[in-house]
């Protein structure tokens, strides 16, 4: 999408092709600066770091990492260290272990001499088709909040809560809570947009960037106040991101999506979760399997005399979601329905 | 309770008698600070800027502000003025609109001569029943956590989550909510403190750092974080305190409070509110009725450019609380139950 006016994407092999370029999302919405990855040891620390995030860009970012593996030695070797080191960055998110598994299963049978050549291909590859399964959420999703809109009789504006940021910086263009809304936006529905902070990291904050970049109307909130939006009839629907979901239709995602998700049924406003299809773990019977990543007490406060935890992801039970859409169309959160939705076409 | 080892207490008269002397709770946790307050409007500003916060002591402030009033201009002019004022500082808390209908009450039909000595005497009465309520609720409540203790087969850590700051920090002393947690503690009870952050005031940071005075163990979380504790099993007990609780037993409280009370009736965790009687309004029939406090965007985000919304408490149905704790003992939130709990004994 564009920032300032200027067409851009979250990560792009750079001019020279001999490295990656990606937006530095620690700076945003501060600064707007590039940074360039050469090294797959570079590509893991900005996945461990956070300059990028979000678990579709996660997956992206590590298949350009192998890339630059196996760039500087293309052996089995290699290959094997650097899907481990990449592997381990980040837990949760299983777009991450996806494409690494894709990259071991299309590599490991190419010759070395051509196999950085290959791995440049696939990561391009995955690059674009994630960009066109976002493209297929934000036309899924709008269908589904304009039916939305519609049976509430076409209100002044439409009132769409989000958690963390599941627009386009977190994926390489579109976004997959955020596809939806742009689209709806497009389309001329008067569409407004309340932004959980999402404490500890304030990925709200990337949130609202992106938006205003777009022009779609929007309020920053604390995570405590969706709750009482909900309750006064002032959110019209949830919308969100998923970083794992399970064969049961759980969906893990940002901390505190769950205490939505709770309000949202509460009050009687439909939470919908949209995702590319990459991000069902079949091999997960419930949520409760998921591991959930716990990071630094110093992202909550930076004074280390305080003891502080800071787990960053939280399940929300199938019972709680409406609707999960992907690049395929609609789903419900339930296992025969995600087992059909999933079945080769 | 006790600073750095010394005994303190939130407000007190000064040892001219001519002030007020509170602690400045915006310079907390980094600097522990006392401020005087020499004029009515000074006591205002306080309680608006939140220099004294949390609803037991904004009642007590607006008392001793009374007296400030009175002892520049003890006439009934004066005391109309002053009441109004402190009145119109925040709106959500009824413990100043209860001490300021007492101190109305109490104070019109004395001779103005004597109106400031009364309001003095009615100020140092409040400040030592709010002290002497506090213990109370702490007495019960430890009794009621206790139980709850003994039903879980006295685990080795006791896990409370609390939202926001109603500890002593909140009243003249003890605390409403941290008052059971400072006692079932003191009595041997092996206590570990999840404090929610309490975005955007951090009131967290209170809560944490009054309960590491006291040697209470604790954890700072973001508010996110409480709903995933509860799923796992992590959290025995939720308490907090209340700014108004409604003649049906809803709890308005700070934002936030509600997403709680919904986690834990999801996971099946008592969710306990304590309060002096003090806190009820009978002339508010249900919590949709209680005036929520719209606070400054720039709380959220010194960035004016970004638009933000700021309310600042919710409403917990009575149907997510378990018991409430008072002065008085343990009460249902019911109506019919509070309406006897209330009775005149």
């Amino acid at each position: 999408l564009r920032v300032f006016g200027q067409p851009h994407v979250t990560i792009d092999l750079g001019p020279d092709s001999q490295s990656v370029i990606v937006i530095d999302q620690t700076l945003l919405p501060g600064s707007f600066e590039k940074k360039s990855l050469r090294t797959v040891a570079e590509a893991a620390d900005a996945i461990r770091s956070m300059v990028v995030r979000g678990a579709p860009l996660i997956g992206v970012t590590a298949a350009f990492g192998v890339w630059l593996a196996l760039r500087d030695d293309p052996s089995d070797a290699a290959l094997g260290a650097a899907l481990e080191l990449l592997g381990a960055t980040r837990p949760t998110a299983v777009n991450l272990a996806w494409a690494l598994t894709r990259a071991r299963r299309e590599l490991l049978d190419v010759a070395p001499p051509v196999r950085a050549r290959a791995a440049l291909a696939l990561a391009l590859r995955m690059a674009n088709e994630d960009a066109a399964a976002c493209e297929a959420i934000g036309r899924h999703g709008a269908a589904l909040l304009r039916r939305r809109f519609e049976e509430l009789g076409s209100p002044e504006t439409f009132h769409v809560l989000t958690h963390c940021n599941a627009g386009w910086l977190a994926t390489v263009d579109w976004g997959t809570a955020l596809a939806p809304v742009y689209r709806l936006h497009d389309e001329g529905v008067p569409t407004h947009v309340w932004v959980d902070e999402t404490r500890p990291r304030n990925q709200g904050l990337l949130t609202q960037w992106e938006l205003a970049q777009h022009g779609v109307p929007c309020t920053l909130i604390v995570d405590n106040a969706g709750g009482l939006l909900m309750q006064r009839g002032q959110v019209h629907a949830c919308i969100v991101g998923a970083d794992r979901i399970a064969a049961n239709g759980d969906v893990c995602n940002k901390v505190g999506t769950y205490l939505k998700a709770l309000a949202a049924r509460d009050a009687g406003v439909p939470f919908y979760v949209a995702a590319p299809t990459s991000t069902f773990d079949l091999g997960v019977a419930s949520g409760g399997s998921i591991p959930i990543e716990e990071r630094s007490p110093r992202e909550i406060t930076p004074d280390a005399s305080i003891g502080a935890y800071n787990p960053a992801f939280d399940v929300t039970p199938c019972r709680l979601v409406d609707a999960i859409v992907t690049e395929r169309g609609i789903c419900a959160a339930h296992t025969d329905s995600i087992e059909r939705h999933l079945k080769p076409s």
